[in-house]
C-alpha cells in the first residue's frame, strides 16, 4: 500500500464525521458527490482516497454508510482508546482537556506534568498537577504513546527528548519550535499564528487554490 | 499568477521563521538545503515554493536572508497590523489572546464577545468583554476583517453569518462545524480531535508521507 498524504488523511477524517451525522439521521447510503461537497473537494478526489483502501461504495448506489464509517474508523486507527500525556498545565492545556472531542473520539488526557511549582499538585480540571521531574518514573512501561506540548519553546526539545526515551510515539506539538525527533517518531505542529497567516495570505492575494 | 496551495503558503509561513532566525543572528545568504531541512522538506519544493513569486537568490551563493524575508512578508500580507475580533471569551480564546506569536505577527485581538451574562462586561486578559448582541453596532464601519470563532458549534453558523455581513473577510474557526459562508469569505478550520486523529492514523500505520 503507498503512502498516502496528511491532506488524504485529513480528509478520511473529515469524511467520517459527515458519515457520523448520516448515521445519527440513519441515511443508509451517500454519494462521493455528498461527501466530496461537505468535504469541500471533488468527487472524483473522494475515490480517489477512498481507493487507497480498496474498494467501497456501488456505482450509482454510493457508499454504504456503517460500513464505510466502521471502514475509516479502523483505518484512522479510532477502533481503540488512546491514553494521552498532556505537558503544560496553563491555559492552553486546560482548553485541551476540557475539550470534548478528544474524549469522543478516544483521546483521553489521562495524565498532566508541568514544572511550575506554584501548579504542581494543584487538582486541575479533574486530575492533580504532577511534576515534570517524575516523567521517567510515570512513563517508563505505561502504554501513553501520544502527547501534547502545551508549552512554551523554551525546554519543549528537552521535554521531547524525554517523552522519546519514555515510548512516546507521536506528539501534538503547540510549542513554536521545530523540534527534532527521530524518524519513527511522528510530530504534528500546531502554530496558531501560522493558521492567521494563511488567512492574512488569503486577505492579500485572494487566490488561495482549495485542496 | 497562478493560485497556490494552503500547503505551499504554510511552508512560506515556516521559511520566513527560520529566516526570521537567520537575521537575528546576523547570516547573511541561506541555501535552499538549509531551508529544506528545517522546513521538513526538498530543495526542489523550496525553489519550487518560492518561484510562484519571482526569481529569488543565486546559483550556487544562496538567498539574501533580509531580502527573501522582507519579500515573504511582502507576500504573506504582514506589513502590515489585523484588527482581530475574537468570539468566545472561555478558555479556549483566552489562550489565543495571551499567546504572544499573534501580536508578533500584527495580529491585534481588539475586542472579544460572548453570549454568557455572567462573562459579558467583565475585564478579561486587557479587555473588557462584549455583549454578543452589540457586533453589528460595533463592526459596521471598522476596519476589521479577520474574526476567530473560539466557541462550541451552537451559535457558530448564526454569529458567521453576522460576522460576514460586517464585513469581516477570514475566518479562523475552532468550533467543530462545516461553516458555510460566500465564496469570497476565506475559512480555515481549526479541528483538535482532526490533528490527533492524523497522529492515530500515523501510529496505526507508519506510513504518513512527508508533504
Amino acid at each position: 500500500m503507498a503512502k498516502i498524504s496528511e491532506s488524504s488523511v485529513r480528509r478520511l477524517s473529515l469524511y467520517l464525521r459527515f458519515l457520523e451525522e448520516f448515521e445519527q439521521r440513519g441515511t443508509p447510503t451517500v454519494s462521493s458527490g455528498e461527501l466530496a461537497t461537505r468535504g469541500g473537494t471533488t468527487s472524483a478526489q473522494v475515490r480517489k482516497d477512498l481507493s487507497f483502501f480498496g474498494s467501497f461504495g456501488k456505482r450509482g448506489l454510493g457508499y454504504d454508510v456503517p460500513g464505510l464509517a466502521a471502514k475509516l474508523r479502523d483505518i484512522l486507527g479510532l477502533k481503540r482508546a488512546y491514553d494521552v500525556v498532556l505537558i503544560g498545565a496553563g491555559k492552553l492545556g486546560g482548553a485541551l482537556t476540557q475539550y470534548g472531542g478528544f474524549r469522543e473520539r478516544g483521546f483521553n488526557i489521562t495524565v498532566v506534568y508541568d514544572r511550575d511549582p506554584g501548579r504542581v499538585g494543584r487538582r486541575w480540571n479533574g486530575l492533580v498537577v504532577r511534576d515534570d521531574s517524575q516523567l521517567e518514573r510515570d512513563l517508563t512501561g505505561s502504554p501513553a504513546k501520544i502527547a501534547i506540548l502545551a508549552i512554551p519553546e523554551t525546554g519543549a526539545q528537552e521535554v521531547t527528548d524525554r517523552l522519546v526515551r519514555c515510548g512516546v510515539q507521536a506528539i501534538l506539538n503547540f510549542a513554536n519550535i521545530q523540534l527534532s525527533v527521530p524518524d519513527s517518531i511522528t510530530v504534528k505542529n500546531v502554530n496558531m499564528a501560522l493558521e492567521l497567516e494563511v488567512l492574512s495570505y488569503a486577505l492579500r492575494n485572494q487566490r488561495l487554490a482549495s485542496e
